[in-house]
Parts: structure tokens; sequence; C-alpha cells
């Protein structure tokens, strides 16, 4: 059975020695995260998943979810693992204390969702979603919302989930066929049907609190294909007394049906039918909608898919840590063949299977991956704090840029990543890898979602190109190609090692220059050639990113070595990830950057038919 | 459900217009290779496979393998699908008629197994280990065993088997623990467990000829781990009389187990045990052993090895073709969003998917593979028969050595691109894609074992630059690069895209001469830099062998256009997939060479427990 250990000591690494949280004064509620608040929560989260989650892991890929008379059933132990959670406090470390949370910023609880996780993807679903969708709430409902719905998800007794997809559209919102009748009292009516609803149903609460698209008709009572008439609606499972918060009948929301997967199959993925369903029209994030405005209210949806997104992301890293942890772990057991430099054990018959340097290659391209994304993932979450909490207005603004630039590259290249980490651990098992039993195979079914969660991730590289690049007058991209110049700055004054790896961020960060100057200069043809250049620019991105934040993290530990502190080993392994990363992944820039720039008639040459 | 239609148009293309095979008369049989045979034999092929085959692909994967009373049953409907297909006689296409086959040269017969495996890649093992097995026992076997057993493989009422892996040693065949005792009749007899046989036990034939590496012992009966020692033997699970060729009663061979697996669940995976198993030791297949010599006989494993490495390979592309042809279907039909240069349905309320660039890069990509892999594989094919039937000694000898260095690019190149051809078709259909009722995850997990069978693919990229490029003097890789030489000097002298192509192939060309190179000037850290470099240089050979591919198609496409010959939509089609090779994937060829000469010491800096 696959095993997981939480990486604590890289996690107080990033944050202590790498962002320096406690040191932030400038960011409100970070200099109270000294090592003596956050290893017990990092140690005490790691040990409950590890303990209570993580045996679940395989059971819940082999029993699944069964729909048994219109109600989803979880697999064994998921229910009873879910209230240990909550009751432990795990769920509520990154609510508003007003709504019962710990109010700890998201580099906290982010580390803690990147192990549950690791521990049992599946499970870690059902309170990821409920997060999502309560922060949303908290955002955007009512009053009484606030005071009767959202304490119950922050405090786990309710869960919640988000319900836009429709079988004839995803992506493309406009065609959503449920629709929102209103009501003398103020609430609404839903009717219509939803596909792919992670946890739309489930024996872990006793409620759950549906956030649902849906469409409302113009003055005659028509529907139509107009983005402007969506928005959001909070639909209950079981009905809520918005008087008193006491629960009342079964809402007019039924199972329709349960999705069989690839994998990720502890986690329920159902058809949801709501039928003349009690719903209530939320507002927006900003507090400032018109009240009779039909398009009041999409931000909800946003605020809420942005976390997703951000969270698919974070998913990835977790599968690809848990796979590198036991592929790392098999190549050191596994037995076969001879080192090339001589027999590396003599008195065995066989050196284990990590003398071998291309199985050295597949475990550090894993790590290099796992360590450099975690890195970019805990300071784009700073950021998102930032957003809210930072103390200068300049500040602020620059953190939300960053933030919303970096959303689509976290969410794509991170799942195109983590996938290939967790592949690549069944390639160092070889065919054992391939066998359930041995458990890896299940990281690359489970993870293989993450691809496509939140928009599939073509879709999150038309989002960086054609929106957040030219967004906010190209500020954003400024400011982090700045942060790019910043880092190699720093490096360039340290040893020949990393003056090297300063001038090859600096060539990155030169290269996303050039891609947007050349898509910049394209004619009437841009919308294809942005379309044709798109996944290019985004993995130029995602390569960049994570050198920028590999130098960060050898400037540190070089500095560290140089002055005796820390554990050596510790940081003489993050000087070896560094250097993989700078000798074999950002070589792949410049052929990144000439796919960009070859674009759109090749792709666009043949005739739909002719393929 | 997934459909299949069988790329016939496409393999006449390659083997009448492209290899032109019908006019090799310097290799004997390939004249009679007109259209007018060919055509109605992969016609015919097709045609079954997608009525009888092709429906029980997804059925396959739902019901798989059962263990029951120590017997495996296949999946519903298997049985009778194995059996029609014999009785057709598709099975014994390239089997020599001495023994019962056809006689047809390996470039018809492999066309002919790309589509059983697009159509069902479960049940297309069973026939394919089957010929690996037969073909080697009919070099290697006494005559007893080519009148009674070959020819009954031959027919298909017979299977066959490899019979190689155990626990604890897979590629490593110094460990095994197999054993074979001489008897005085000339027999041996077999005790060991084997694990991971495909088509270990089944019910589609009433015998099994199983071909076992075991261990003989010194002349004091001790039993080392000297690869001199391993041999070959025949074993039948249902005994076999050398006299009359009868049946008799059942050998010591039991299934111990039957794994689950990620995928191909239709293809039983067993554990075998041999408990004193009759077995006979099997001759090399140069028919020169030295009777009494204990080395005599890995050369039948070696035969059959290298058979099913192609087999992999051209699995890994039907796989591919198969996933690509849904996915372009899905995308042509799934409407969402709107083409950027202005809507393309006006009518409709939204456009297909194939309208995006993004998509269109995905499909582009499969294709390329697909079509530059086939053309690469047939090439092959025909070498392999030119090594046997060629005219003249240089000529086979030339082709023999292109055959062995090839083998390990078409295994490992080729099982990887497919796989993600195969998983770009999950992300074309976005979140249905993950859905197991629609069929294309399927192919993902099917596809995912080829990485690993027959030696895992970084064991490939070591069989490539420690041996085969070293092999005859470099004489193999040297005719692979005068290939590349010869086709791009025709190409020069056509259009100036075929002309650009042709200078970006030279460069891929000279970036093998420099990997080599440098590979040469290498010191005393040889062995460990080989090891090291060894996958990005099989990358390197993959990318620019399909390159090679790609413009002799487009050549013969150009010429073809301007004389007004053939379809001019299917000619046009490869010149845009030509394009997209050397746009999109040449390029990476500047990233391959510096990977390879980035050198061992990085990834070897860190002591083996630091992972």
């Amino acid at each position: 059975m696959p095993t997981y250990a939480p990486p604590i000591d890289d996690f107080l690494f990033l944050l202590h020695e790498v962002l320096r949280v406690q040191t932030r004064d400038d960011i409100a509620g970070f200099t109270d995260l000294e090592t003596d608040l956050t290893r017990p929560i990092l140690e005490g989260a790691g040990d409950f998943l590890t303990g209570v989650w993580q045996p679940l892991n395989q059971v819940g890929d082999e029993e699944g979810c069964r729909l048994e008379n219109g109600v989803v059933r979880t697999p064994r132990g998921f229910a009873e693992a879910y209230r240990a959670y909550c009751e432990a406090g795990w769920n509520r470390l990154g609510a508003a204390e007003v709504h019962g949370g710990a109010g700890l910023p998201g580099v906290i609880s982010q580390a803690v969702y990147e192990m549950t996780s690791s521990a049992n993807a599946s499970l870690a679903h059902y309170p990821a979603l409920t997060n999502g969708a309560c922060s949303s709430l908290a955002l955007t409902g009512a009053p009484w919302m606030l005071q009767h719905v959202v304490p119950r998800m922050v405090s786990g007794d309710w869960c919640g989930t988000m319900c836009l997809t429709e079988s004839h559209c995803g992506t493309d919102l406009r065609l959503m066929s449920t629709r929102a009748v209103a009501q003398a009292d103020g609430s609404y009516r839903i009717t219509g049907t939803k596909i792919f609803i992670s946890g739309g149903d489930h024996d872990l609460t006793e409620n759950i609190i549906h956030l649902v698209l849906a469409k409302l008709p113009d003055e005659n009572g028509r529907y139509s294909d107009d983005l402007a008439t969506v928005n959001l609606f909070m639909v209950p499972k079981v009905k809520v007394d918005p008087e008193t918060g006491a629960l009342g009948v079964r809402n007019g929301v039924n199972v329709g049906g349960l999705e069989k997967k690839m994998g990720l199959k502890g986690s329920a993925t159902c058809v949801l039918n709501f039928d003349d369903a009690v719903g209530y029209r939320l507002g927006t994030t900003k507090n400032d909608a018109a009240p009779g405005s039909k398009s009041a209210a999409m931000s909800g949806m946003f605020h809420m898919m942005n976390h997703a997104r951000l969270g698919t992301g974070v998913g990835a890293i977790a599968a690809a840590e848990v796979a590198y942890q036991n592929s790392a772990l098999y190549a050191q057991e596994r037995r076969s063949g001879r080192a090339v430099s001589g027999a590396d054990r003599g008195e065995a018959a066989a050196d284990p299977i990590i003398v071998h340097p291309d199985v050295r290659r597949m475990l550090l391209q894993q790590r290099a991956f796992v360590e450099g994304a975690r890195a970019a993932a805990l300071w784009v979450a700073e950021l998102l704090h930032e957003e809210q909490a930072g103390a200068e207005p300049a500040q602020r603004e620059r953190a939300a840029g960053l933030g919303q630039l970096l959303t689509p590259v976290i969410k794509a290249y991170f799942s195109d990543r983590g996938f290939e980490a967790a592949n690549a651990a069944v390639q160092i098992y070889g065919g054992h890898g391939y066998i359930r039993e041995n458990g890896v195979e299940q990281f690359v079914r489970d993870a293989r979602i993450f691809q496509l969660y939140e928009g599939a991730n073509g879709i999150q590289a038309l989002d960086l190109v054609a929106r957040k690049l030219p967004m906010a007058g190209g500020r954003p991209v400024l400011a982090f190609l700045g942060e790019v110049e910043r880092i190699a700055d720093i490096a360039a004054g340290a040893s020949t090692d990393l003056a090297g790896y300063a001038a090859s961020l600096r060539r990155g960060g030169k290269a996303i220059e050039e891609a947007i100057a050349w898509l910049r200069r394209t004619g009437p043809e841009r919308g294809e050639t942005l379309g044709a250049a798109s996944y290019d620019v985004l993995n130029l991105f995602g390569v960049v990113l994570l050198g920028a934040l590999w130098l960060r993290m050898a400037v540190v530990a070089e500095r560290q070595l140089a002055a005796g502190e820390g554990d050596p080993a510790f940081l003489r392994r993050k000087l070896v990830l560094a250097r993989y990363w700078f000798e074999r992944e950002m070589p792949t820039v410049e052929t990144l950057l000439r796919r960009a720039q070859s674009g759109a008639d090749g792709l666009m040459a043949l005739a739909a038919e002719a393929f």
C-alpha cells in the first residue's frame, strides 16, 4: 500500500525562509505566523491525515461511491473520516473568525489542503468545494445566510457544491438551460439539470448547499442565450427557514445519476435535477450590484471558480508529491542491474534501481516540479492575502494583478506537469506500477481530472493570453517580469552557479516579452494567432515561474549553507533540485518561444471536415 | 460508444506510393504486393475487425477477465471473436507457407496487427503473442515441434506466451529463480513462478505453448546468478506427444493469480506456477548452438522480444489512431464558444470546438504522430523483411542494422507519444472524457502499458545508446544518418516549403551526430553520462525519424499533386501534417541536444538516501 509523509520541513522552509511571512509587517496577519504557530498546525494536520485519511485512499478507489434509492453512499469510512476532520477543526483554518473559522491566511490553509489531497484526493474534494462555496456565499449572501448557513458550512456540518455544467454546455455558459422564476416572497424557483456536480449528493452531512447558475427571463418571460441573464442562486438540498435557520423538508433537488469515472472514485460526481427547487439569488462579491440588474450575480461564481482553479493546481502538486514519495521508496528498494560506475552494493545480487541515471532523471523531474510548484502556489496564496490585507493600495493592486495573471498558469501548467509526475511514478515501478494493488496507477487516474476541472487547460491558456496579458494596461505581466528581474538581480551577486541560473531566468523573462511583442504585432488574424500561441505561452510562463521560485530557494539555501544555518543536507538538496530545473527544464524556453511564434496558419489550414 | 474506421487509404499510400513495395525487385516477395492483392486484405481485415472485434472493446474493459476454479475466463464474446478471426485466416498472414501461413511480408501483417489493436487492444494481444512465440519456436524448435506444434499455433488452434518476468526480477534476468532439471529422455522438468504472463491462461484455445526462461545447474547441481545459465524452454499447458502430436494430460503449469490492472483488462495477466512441468530446451535462432553449451538458447527469447518491442510500438500507434478518430469526431460535433475569426456557423448557438486553434493543435499533434509513426513502423517492417529477403549481402546487413538500431526507438518513443496522443483525446472531450461510458479514457489506460512492456522505456534508451550506437562499428547509425541526408537531398529540389523542411531535417541529423560525438568525448564517467543522456538521445532519434518519414511523404504528396494524380484533399492533408511536424515538433531538437549534453553530475549529485 502506498505511504505518505507530510512534507512539513518543506512547507516551513518556504513559509519562513523563502517567503519570510513572519517578517511581512506590510500584510495584516502575517507577523503572527511564527513557527511556534505554524509548525504545530502543519504537524497536527499531517499526523491526522496520514493516520485517518490516507489509509482510506485505496479503499475509496476500490469501492467508489454508490447510488442507492436516490441517495449517494460514499466509500466505507469516508463519513467518519470527514467528521473527525471537521471536529478537529482542520476544515475551518481559513474561514473568517466572525463565521467560526480560525481566520488564518491562505498560505496556511493551502498547505493543509495540499496534505489532505495527497492523503486522499477524493475525500479532500468534499471540504475543499465546501470552502469555495462558503467563501463565495459569505461575500454574496443575504444577512440570514451569513447567520444561519455560512457558519454551518464553516463548521463542516453542511457541505457545499458548485453547479455550473450542463450536458451540452461546459465552458460556454451562454447555452445554459437551467431557469429561475421569481416568486412573490423574493425567492426563486429553479428548474434544470446540472451534470458533473462534485459532491452533488453524499452521506457525509445532513444538508448540502448548492450554488447554482441559472437564467432569468426577460420582461416577457422569455429566456435567451445572453450571458447577462445568468445569475447565481443558493439552493439547499434540505430547505432552511430564513427566520430561524431550522431545517425543513427536502427541496426539489434530486440525484439523476452518478458517474463512473476514470479515477477519483470516492468523490461523488452527480447529475442533479432541480425541479421547481426553492433558491435564493445571490449578490456580487463587490456588494455593488444594482438589485434589479439582470447581470448582477456572476461574480460569486467567478470567486468560487478562481478558488477552485488554484485548488486544482494544488491538487496536482499533492498527487505528484505522494506519487514521487512512493516511487522514490521503490527506487531505493527494488534491485535490478548494476550501477555502471561499478557495483554499488557488492554484497547483494543487484543494485537498487536508484543507481541508474535515467531513474534519477525521473525522480528529479518529479521532485523539481513538486517543490517549485509548491513554492509558486504558496507565493500566489501570499499574493491573494496581500490583495485583501496589504497595507498600501498600490501593493494590493499589484498583488491582485499578479494573482489573477498566475491563476490560469497554476491551474493548467501544474495539472499538466503533476499528471506527468504521477505518471513517472508508474514508470519507475515498471510493470508493478500498472497493477492496481500497488496503488501508484491510482494517482495517475486521480490526477488526470485536474487537467479538465474548472475549464480544460486550453481554456486556461486562452484566459492567460486573451484576458490576463492585456488586463489593467499590462501592469500585472510587467509586475511578473519585474519580479523575475528582481530575483535574478539578487542571485547575480551569489555563486557562479546561481549567477548562471540568473542569466537563464532573465532569458526566460525576455522570451515572455518577445512572445508578447510578437503577438502584439500580429494583424487582423490576431484572434486565431492568440489561440494558436496560447498553450506555448502558458507553458513559457510556467517554466519561468518555477525557475523564479527555484532561484529564490537556491539563494536562500546558499546563504544559509554559507552562514552555517539550517540542515545542510536539506539545503544542498534544494541546490541540486534548482540545478535540475535550470539544466533540464529552462532549455525548453527557446522551443516554446519558437512554437508560440509559428502562428495559426498551419493549425487552421485544414477544413474542419478533413480531420 | 467509440467508433473506429480502418485507415486503409493511409496504409495503401504508404505501401504503394511512399515505400513503393511493388517496385522493390531487390527484395524477394515484394513485387507480388500489388494493390489488387493488398487492398482486399486490408479492407477485409478492417471490415471484420470493426464488425466483430471493436464492439467487444468496451465490454472487455467493463467485465475484465475472471479466475474461476483455477481457470481464466475471458470477457463475454472474446472466445468466439478470436475463433472467427482465426477461421478467417487473419492471424496467419505473416507465417511461413510451410507451416500453414500465408507467407506475406511483415509490412502486411503489421498493418493488420495495427487494426486489430485499434479495434480491441486486449483481444489483439492473444494472437500477437502467439505469433511471436510461434515465430521463435519455428526458428529454435526440434523437428517434432515444427511438425506438431508450430502449425497449430499458426492456425490459431493453440496460443503461445512468453514467460520471462519473476516477481523480484524483470529486466535483470541474472536474478531469475526458475530452474530446469535435465531428464534421461532429453526433456527437462521446470520449476518456478513467473509473473505478468499475458495470456498465461484463458478459454480461447485448448492448449497454450509457454516459452519459458529457466536456469540450468552447473555440474554440481548448483544454480548461480550467471546469465550464461539461462535457457529458453517450450512448456505446453497440456502435454503433447512428441511422436504423434496427440494431446495428453495437463502439465504441471497452474495459474497462481490474475492481476487487476489499470487497463487492458480483457488481456489476462497471470501468475504462472511451474511445478515440475515437462519442458523442452530450445536451440538458437542461428541453428549454431553447441548442444552441450549452457548459453545456447537465449536468442529465441531475443527474437520473440524484438518482435514484441515492435508490436508494442505499433500498439501505441493503434491506440493513438482510434483515440484520435474519436476526438476528431467529437471536436466536429461538440459546440462551445465562437470562432475568434467570427461565428463559423451563424445559425447555431455556438460553433463546433474544432474552430478553436488550440483544439486543432491537439488534433494535429495526435495525427502527425500517428501517421509519421505508422510510416516509420512500416519502413522498419520493410527493413526486417529485407534483412531476410534482400538480394545482396550488403543490403541485408544494412537492413538488419537499421532494424536493430530503430527497434528501441519504435518501442519507447512511439509508446510515449502514443500515450500522449490518447491522453489528448480525453482533453478534447473535456469532462466527458473522464467518464468511463464515453470510452476514450479506456484508450489512455490501455495505452499506458506500452511504456512498460518488453523493458520499460528507460531500458530501451539505454539499449539504444550503450548497445545500438556502437554496434557494428557504428555502421547502422551511419546508415540512418545517410538515409536522413538522402531524403533531405530529394526534398531540397522540391518547393520552398519542402526545402525548408529538408534543412530542418539535416539539422536534426547533425544534432544526432553532435550528441554522439559529445558522448564519445566523455571520459571515465562515461557509463553514467550515457545513462544520463540516453532518454534525450532516444527522443532525438524519434523526432528526426518521424521528420524523415514526413519529408518522404511530403515529397510524394507534392509530386502527385503537381502531376494531378491521387486525391488532392488526401494529399494536401499530408502536406499540412508534415508542416505541423516541422513547425512544432522539430524545434525540440535543440532542447533535446542541450539536455543530452548536460551530463550526469546533476542527476547523480544526491545520495540515494536523500530522495
